[in-house]
Order: structure tokens, then sequence, then C-alpha cells
């Protein structure tokens, strides 16, 4: 039996210009290409020719299992996701679905993840120790969530916040920000990207006392909180490394 | 006057195919090009024609300094740092050598940082929270490594250690070890990636309490240490998001 080929294949955030010629040479070479509708417009024109595998937000599960009955069918078979597949992104999953065999085999192929990305675009405020944290209780518990919250501002490790808040989810943004006041000064260098290289990119540069304010902070936005030497400058947001001084 | 642009440019770990499009173009459209030898020759079908400013390593300030004068003196002029430029690179310290209007203009792309790509080769360690600590002492007080290693360990992180050891700097590495063993299970899987995407890569999955022994770790490493949920399966490391349960 004609044996498929199955990567997860990280697209970067926004447009091409994040897209890695890894993953391009993987997706031109895929017979069959599945992933959330908004990943595959960011890749619209490498989609011609091939059988496209689309599912909504939270159809995570159902989209891995097609994606694999592909690749088990005999297929090239790509899994894309946006930024970096290994970063809250679909590759763990496919994995814990595959047989030790079909793991073995499995290729990942990484990416620019949102944390720098975001970093990017607001200067340098990741040149130190840093911690990812999301606030998203769909899939832990908010007790978890809090207590790391809690080491990384303890720690002063920058800390970036991925999927901070939504519609009916509130309570956590505002408890993170509480929860750094407690161990930062009010005046510490917040960034807040939304929407990073896309249409519609907003990119603001504020303080930890204000960010529980921005009621504008959604899943499409990240936030990065300086550690205590951070301090911003000509509009950017500057964590030093040590090499001046 | 004629102006100069500067850009801080991320070239990836390893080869030119995680080098982004956006980077890539920065790269053509400049006159200088300044970096760190090993990086220079990683992009080294990009140079031609172009002014190159190399200095070795530990030459971090001469060598923004001599950037800068360049991008002064009215040319297109990139900084290049391997793997993301705003992990542990040269855009914070560029930024603390310009004015705030210099630093308004400063682009700085982003790339695939050296712990996503390592991650990629191992499977899927990163789904989850995770911190990013460097283990070098030269910028950073053992003091201060050791309260970060703490509170990673403690807040249950997926914990990655950037240069972890050099043939001079041991002790840290086996601190981290301890630290670790203090908070999780001696079987915690932990991957090492050393050289990743280079002639020489070596991929290699073990657990905490062997940790210590692996005396090939050094400053071309990258240690990633798995959270509590972390398993492995056919040869890889997966931290679980939670979708299956």
């Amino acid at each position: 039996m004609k044996r498929g080929t199955m990567a997860v294949v990280s697209i970067g955030p926004g447009d091409a210009g994040n897209l890695t010629p890894r993953a391009r040479e993987a997706l031109e070479a895929a017979e069959v290409i599945a992933g959330y509708g908004a990943y595959l417009q960011q890749i619209d024109a490498l989609l011609g020719g091939k059988l496209i595998i689309e599912s909504g937000m939270h159809g995570e599960l159902e989209r891995c299992r097609k994606a694999l009955e592909q690749y088990r069918g005999g297929r090239r078979t790509c899994l894309v996701s946006g930024g970096d597949a290994g970063v809250y992104g679909l590759a763990g999953l496919v994995l814990e679905l595959m047989s030790p065999e079909e793991q073995a085999a499995l290729r990942v192929l990484p990416g620019v993840t949102s944390a720098t990305a975001c970093a990017a675009l607001l200067g340098a405020p990741l040149t130190h120790d840093f911690a990812v944290i999301s606030l998203s209780d769909l899939l832990t518990s908010e007790h978890l969530i809090e207590k790391r919250l809690k080491m990384a501002a303890e720690g002063d490790f920058v800390t970036v916040l991925y999927n901070p808040q939504s519609i009916k989810r509130r309570r956590l943004f505002s408890r993170a920000a509480e929860i750094f006041l407690a161990h930062r000064s009010p005046s510490t260098p917040v960034g807040l990207v939304r929407e990073a290289y896309r249409d519609g990119q907003r990119v603001m540069l504020g303080t930890l006392e204000e960010l529980a304010s921005q009621n504008w902070v959604d899943m499409k936005t990240t936030v990065l909180i300086g550690n205590s030497e951070t301090f911003s400058s000509g509009g950017r947001m500057i964590t030093p490394r040590g090499y001046g001084g």
C-alpha cells in the first residue's frame, strides 16, 4: 500500500511575509491541506489543485482526524496552524491521535510565533527571560493559570499573554493585571498587538496600570508585560539585556 | 542629507529553510549587512556586492555601533541575528544605542526562534504555557537565574533553557536539573537539540533524571524540560493541550 506523509506546518502570523521556505515547500508538495478557515485564507495562493479540509473554530479534533484519514489513505497531507503550530497549536493533538510508528514519521515545521512577531512590532521587549501563558480556561483550570501568572510575576519574567480575553471571559484578564501590579511598578511598560501583520493591525504601548481598562483586547490580541527593567523610548518597548552596563 | 534605514533582521536557526520572505527581502535590499561570522555564513548567498561588517563572539557592542554609523551615514543597513533577533538577540542593544527618533524608525523583523524550532524537531513539547530562561551568567546574576528556574519549576511551565552550559560554566546546568527534580518526577521527558537545522544536528529525548549527566550539552544546545503532563511516545516529546480529555 502506498504510504502517505503527514506534516504539521506553521504558517506564521498574518501575511505570507512570515511563511518560511521550508513550510512553503511542504505546502506546495501537498495533495491535501487541512486547516481552520482563516489560516487557509492566509495561504490562499498555495491551495489550488489540492483537496482542502476546512473546519471552523473549535473543530480541532475533527480536523485532525480527517487529516489523519487522508494520510492513512496514502496522501501527502499538511495540517496548517497560524503562528507556530507547536505553541498552543495542533502538533500535540495530532501526535496524541497517532500510533507510535506514525508519531515517529510526523514532520513538524516550525514558524514565527505570535510572541516574537508581536515583540518585533513593539521593539525589543523579549530580550530577556520570558514566560508565555494562555488565559483561555477552556482546556486549563483557572487555578493553574493564576498560579502561573503569580510565578511569572514573582520571577520577574517578561510575560506574554495569549488569548487574553473573549466576550464571555474577562475575569482572568483583569486578574492578570492585579497579579502583576502586586509585583511590579504601575508604570511597567505593557505592549498590546492586535491582528499582527494583517490589515487592521494595531500596536499600542501603555503601562501596567492602564492594562485592565483596554477593552479592545480580545482573542486576536497578544499582550506583552515588561520585566522590572523594561522601559519605553521613542514609542518602543525595550528590555535591556545588560550589554550596555 | 540622505537618510539611511536600519533593520534588525532575524534569520532563524540553521539553514535558509527558516529564513522568512520578509527577512530575505530586507537583506536583498540592504547596502550594508552586519553580523556575527557564523550568522553571516548562514546567509552567504545574500552577501554579494554589499559592505559586510563582521565581528566575533562578544563583539556585540562594536558590531551595533558600526552598523549604526553606516545607517547614520545614509545607508540601508541590516544587522542580523540567528534565531529571532528579539530573543536574547541584538534588537534591544541597538535600540538602547539609538536616539528616540531613530528608535521610532527602526524595523525589527521577527524569525523562528530556537525554542519553537527545537520543539518542532522533538515533536510537540511546547503546546502549553512555557518559560524561556538563559543560563548564561555573563549578563545576569546567578541568583536571579536560580530564582527564575524555581518559579518555572513550581509553576509547572514547560521550560526551555538557552545557553545551558559552556566549558567554563557548568554549575547552573546541574543546579537547574536539581531544581526541577525537586518539583517534577525524575521520569519527566527532557529534549535536547544541538545545532538545530545544521549539519551535525543532534536530537535526543531523555528524562529529567538523566539531564545533568549529558556532558555534550553546550552553548549550541537547547534544552526543553516537559511539564508534569508531558510524555514521550514514538520517540517524540508530547505535551497534551487537553483537547482529548
